[in-house]
């Protein structure tokens, strides 16, 4: 691979900068719309829009600035440019477990390399074991790239399509499975894994990182080694997500897939188990299984079950909430409502009109609480039975976030609307837990 | 008082009934849609709908049974009907602090008392005394009952009347003044007083309960003794909520109005202060202030600004969210959106030209995250620039629920775009927290 000055560059802005004669690395003041920012020229990730320069500030972060008319670039300094010399690579070591690494983009995968000018949009095996080479002495370590995609543009296609590689890694003899994810909907998606393939006869481990991986903060190394050891050798076959657990970087936690939910925006804590125990802790080199049961590794065909219906939407009830979006997504043919309600499971009186309409027209509802955690309960109050009443399932103590996902699931993969409502009522893959643990456990 | 047989029943019910012949508290048998219901009658409520008989069942829960064609009530069993004796008060004791307890419904109002045909929609002051005569030991109490609505059909007519209602009580010379509100959006309204009185003078504090107050278990009782402390002699002028902190009976946590969500579905501890720390405590009859700024007990005269924009909503992102829903409101007139986006404030590249097409047509935008805790930030990634760039405001670490009622009031209280953008911005009433606490604290 040859060092090439503007890697990712395209059209209009290439020229721009070419005729600017920067490249990147190359510090750079750029002038738009009447301010101006300073930083490092960056790459463009493949596949990236054509509008963007892409600079690292002083401060670390990484902004993108819009093409915009009058827009002008300015060179202030000279890159270092190095010649190109890949890492060495460590020996794979025969007999030690098989781990697959799909990657899927997000901060974990958006490792940018300005001084060798290679420029990663997912990490491939060499860029892994380049930036953590112990991972070679835990497994044989096989990576690639499925999509390369923020994760808030993550959707039920991407579902589908991790499901069909998990598979497709898992026949060819992985001993597990890691899928690299943005943690924004890293949540929803260990959801949607987590019905989308049955009969799991491996771990399939969601990972994420709270900071880049070219940030000297970041949480990307430990993750890293935490979800290849359990990869490699953990006693459970089921969809995780496996985080820090704390603010150290001792203890990562594996929380189950369908109980799973990004609670902090920016702490490398994240991620909580909801209304359930976490699956387990690796700890100081070592695991400790939490949860009292799981499916185990065993030997078994994976089945997959992943059609996802579009048709479903998430909505968050308030105070004064107008049930014209209700109307307006049974005119457009939705299929499926799950409600976030108030406490044990209510929204307003004048809902009740919308409601029915919608169950008339064969909408399949479900209610869950905005509270996030306990459990809804329909028979308390009066109101709880006016939403039953007119065709709205209680959704027990599964997360708003989940419910969503499971309906699309249960319209996906079933014939009649009898079965759909069936199976979101059939704890399928943990989401229902029939006892919730009286005290959360945060940190 | 008379004793009356059927209180609150109304219309074809109360025909049926007579013809039955059973009153109040007697045991009966409801016949129904093919199914069969055993209880004690229960008296309705002022103001209740006419289509309801509401039970007591064996395990303690109270339904409403709806009235259906071929409704068939049995009398299985005889009311004890005691001559009504109403409880003796407690002295008033002059001397001390006057507080104003305000009802507007919801479970900690819900007293109903079968034996004596006394039926309380909400709690009058000799309610309050007989449920708890301390109190008068504590404050000279004056109550009134101002709704009786469950809190999930509060909506913001309700706060523009709960303002007037707490301004006038501090007017006539209120010490203190306590609401008392259903917990399914009690934190809604904590965070709609914060911001419709200004210049407090004296402490206004929410309270409910997770408990029927007649339940054994009801956590009404020692919900009031602190309370009524805390507006007789608490150091601040706030909007607070106070509630258990935890499980046991000993601790009352007071949260600050605009930073309280009800995070658990039934626990007696349901509400957490979020990215803030809690107001105070009452443990052991002492406070403990926790907060280090607060608006102290001062003279001044309250100021109502108690008008919330209607046409306001709260929308959850989610994968496949699909924009036709924020098209549907800005087609309806809407001024204002609150999007609950993912991790800092995202959403999916797919709804930028809705969003774009709403910040043309005028409509107030702000971003929260789903994540809860945290703040967002729309400058890490190019997507949250591309957010603002078309008007969104990222709106720091507001809850979304604060957020959706202080964009209502912003555009309610002010009279261009302009100021009620400036207003949504502002840090009215602690809202806004610059630093984030790092820790949670959470049961």
């Amino acid at each position: 691979m040859a060092a090439e000055t503007l890697p990712g560059y395209r059209g209009k802005l290439r020229e721009l900068l070419t005729r600017a004669k920067v490249g990147v690395g190359d510090a750079v003041r750029v002038h738009t719309r009447g301010e101006s920012y300073e930083g490092t020229l960056l790459p463009r990730v493949e596949n990236a829009d054509e509008w963007h320069i892409v600079i690292k500030q002083k401060t670390g972060y990484n902004i993108g600035i819009a093409h915009a008319e009058g827009l002008r670039v300015e060179k202030i300094g000279e890159a270092i440019k190095p010649e190109f010399r890949p890492p060495p690579l460590p020996p794979v070591k025969e007999g030690l477990p098989k781990v697959s690494i799909i990657s899927t983009g997000g901060t974990i995968a958006s490792r940018v390399d300005y001084v060798t000018g290679g420029v990663y949009a997912a990490m491939s095996s060499r860029d892994l074991l380049s930036i953590v080479p112990e991972l070679a002495d835990i497994a044989q370590i096989e990576a690639d790239i499925l999509y390369s995609v923020f994760s808030e543009n993550i959707n039920s296609d991407h579902w589908e399509g991790m499901a069909k590689r998990v598979a497709e890694k898992i026949r060819q003899g992985a001993d597990g499975v890691i899928i690299t994810h943005g943690t924004d909907t890293m949540g929803y998606s260990t959801a949607a894994l987590s019905l989308a393939i049955r009969n799991l006869p491996v771990p399939v481990i969601f990972v994420g990182s709270q900071r880049s991986s070219d940030r000297p903060s970041s949480d990307s190394a430990t993750n890293l080694v935490a979800v290849v050891n359990a990869a490699a050798h953990a006693p459970f076959a089921e969809v995780v997500l496996g985080m820090h657990e704390g603010t150290g970087d001792d203890s990562i936690i594996f929380h189950p897939g369908a109980k799973v939910r990004k609670c902090h925006s920016s702490a490398r804590y994240a991620f909580q188990t909801v209304n359930a125990s976490p699956m387990a802790r690796f700890k100081d080199g070592k695991f400790e299984m939490i949860a009292e049961h799981y499916r185990t590794r065993q030997k078994s065909e994976p089945l997959v079950m992943n059609r996802f219906e579009k048709k479903v939407a998430l909505i968050k009830f308030h105070p004064n909430f107008d049930p014209l979006v209700v109307d307006a997504l049974v005119d457009a043919g939705f299929r499926g409502i799950v409600f976030e309600g108030t406490g044990l499971g209510h929204v307003s009186e004048t809902c009740y009109d919308a409601i029915g309409r919608a169950g008339k027209a064969g909408v399949l509802m479900g209610m869950t609480s905005q509270c996030i955690w306990g459990r809804v309960n329909m028979n308390v109050y009066s109101m709880g039975r006016e939403l039953t009443r007119r065709g709205v399932e209680p959704l027990e103590d599964m997360l708003p976030e989940t419910a969503y996902v499971k309906m699309m699931w249960s319209l996906g993969n079933s014939e009649t609307p009898e079965e759909a409502r069936r199976l979101l009522k059939e704890n399928v893959a943990g989401e229902y837990n029939p006892r919730t643990p009286y005290a959360r456990r945060e940190p």
